[in-house]
């Protein structure tokens, strides 16, 4: 088969790679009918995470299960399935507690490269949630979403102890803060204020339920939320960059016992302890449990009850994912369908 | 009146001062019971925080009302008070959240100088709480521990959700770390480690509550506290220092989705940012809202279920203040009461 290889900065190419094999009993192989080029995989695409050695690229999946392992009990081939961009058993303490992508057993699902028609599932039964039948077409995108982006919004609100009554703040308008927007706007937020200054991304924005645009950054963007909640600070704020201005953004746009969810994979941040203590916020963060929400995201979405697809502004066929990188390097698309 | 003068690092000075008035309608005057030395005191003490002028020392207190303000309703004088150690309204949105410690007209009360017989507390109805009668001699150590020390270990344990059912670490055995050990204990939890090498503070510590002491510190403590969790680390860690060292050990002590409760004032901090992401646990601290946790508190007291009281190693007249300082720098005593 071919898929998506990483063979150093901006050098993405489509190539024969071996197609997964079973190899765990606990194994399963997913034909992917929908994947995705993330956010977080510019990072090494541009340089800023080095790597050491050609690497198969893509963590995000929707499809259809098509081999098990002896050991799988939840899947038969022929069903279909979305699963976290973390496998785990979700069984251990910590699943149980809801942190399936700190699983004593978790491992990383994207080592085995996404970006392709196969991908090898590690503890299937764990990981795997099953749609309640062949979905619509139109619905794939929103389904894909819920494998990480749209999970990993929903956990930041989650995280921000969204509720009714709250203001919520969010930082960052790519495709996780603005399906974090959607989440606030599901867990009945009063208010919802999306910081961005790109026209397409505060219409989704507005769309997916926000009430406020700000376009002001950092200090700026920090006075214009205290203005806007009587020079408090919102409820919850939900960070959704991992840069050390955007998150003390949002620890400072948030009042005294309000709530930060951070889900922006942290890049060189250093948190002033002293600032920090005096803000007196809770703070929870982290790579998003997304298999503690996929089951009520995936019924959300096969329900119509919430369109996360819309994020997608570019499809392209899985062999143009290079095209597919270069324009969200460059900002033309917030995020890439692949088709295989 | 005479009181405790900070001149500079380590020149404490019981000396002439102008006894405090009625300034704002809404102060009240107390005539001081009991006060003591904080650890916090220390800091500028030992000349880490540094002062500019000659400092009125002391924040902590419990004592009988003298004089009140015209627009003073909830006190009269004679009545037997404790407040917190800093001043608020208790009626703004931020205050019926629960964190009077950083109400919007939140005052340090300390500003007055509690290590003199009398002091103005400002916003008195917001931030004093009556005992329900006079209390017995024998009640007063602990009544005033609620007033910082108590509450503020209360509030880590709090913010560490500590609960039934969960084993909860402490970092720190100075007061404030013990009376988290008391919490911990009020709060039901099943197992409560306390990290402490020093053996009266041990033997406190046991007497509070606490299962399982370890000696080891840093990463060896961290090593410690997760061979005894089946190496998954805590699930409500206390942290009652405020030093890197310190803050690092109870993140790294914390499993996933777990929660550190600091109180320990931050000094030199930083937080690394990637560590925290993929450590993936809750984090709240700062001043303690005290004034949440009055009413609780002294009820506990009163009704002697609690004695935090034995946290107060040495006792002294007011007037030998300094030498309380001298004997909590030099670690021969754990808190210094100062009977006025």
């Amino acid at each position: 088969m071919r898929g998506a290889v990483l063979y150093g900065p901006r050098d993405i190419r489509f190539v024969e790679r071996e197609a997964p094999k079973i190899i765990e009993p606990t194994d399963a192989i997913i034909r992917m009918v929908a994947t995705r080029v993330c956010g977080s995989d510019l990072w090494p695409y541009r340089g800023i995470e080095p790597i050491t050695e050609p690497t198969p690229m893509g963590h995000e999946y929707c499809g259809v299960v098509e081999e098990i392992g002896g050991e799988v009990r939840n899947f038969k081939p022929g069903q279909f399935a979305v699963g976290s961009f973390f496998a785990s058993d979700n069984t251990c303490a910590v699943c149980r507690a809801g942190y399936q992508s700190r699983c004593v057993h978790y491992q990383p699902v994207g080592a085995g490269g996404a970006q392709a028609p196969l991908l090898r599932v590690p503890l299937a039964d764990g990981t795997l949630v099953a749609t309640p039948g062949p979905p619509a077409d139109d619905l794939i995108p929103s389904l894909l979403t819920t494998s990480d982006v749209l999970g990993t919004g929903w956990f930041g609100a989650d995280a921000a102890e969204v509720g009714p009554g709250k203001t919520v703040a969010v930082v960052g308008d790519g495709a996780v803060g603005l399906c974090a927007v959607l989440a606030a706007k599901q867990m009945s937020a009063e208010r919802i204020i999306a910081m961005s200054r790109h026209e397409s991304r505060q219409h989704l924005a507005r769309g997916f339920g926000a009430t406020d645009i700000i376009t002001e950054r950092g200090d700026e963007g920090v006075a214009k939320i205290r203005e806007m909640t009587d020079g408090l600070g919102a409820h919850s704020v939900i960070e959704a960059v991992g840069t050390q201005e955007s998150m003390m953004q949002a620890i400072r746009s948030t009042r005294p016992g309000g709530h930060v969810g951070y889900v922006g994979v942290s890049h060189d941040v250093q948190l002033p302890g002293e600032e920090l203590f005096f803000a007196e916020i809770h703070l929870l963060g982290g790579p998003a449990p997304v298999r503690r929400f996929l089951p009520e995201l995936i019924d959300l979405v096969c329900k119509r009850m919430i369109d996360p697809g819309k994020v997608f502004d570019l499809e392209l066929p899985l062999e143009q994912v290079a095209e597919g990188y270069r324009a969200m390097d460059e900002r033309r698309a917030i995020k890439t369908l692949l088709w295989p």
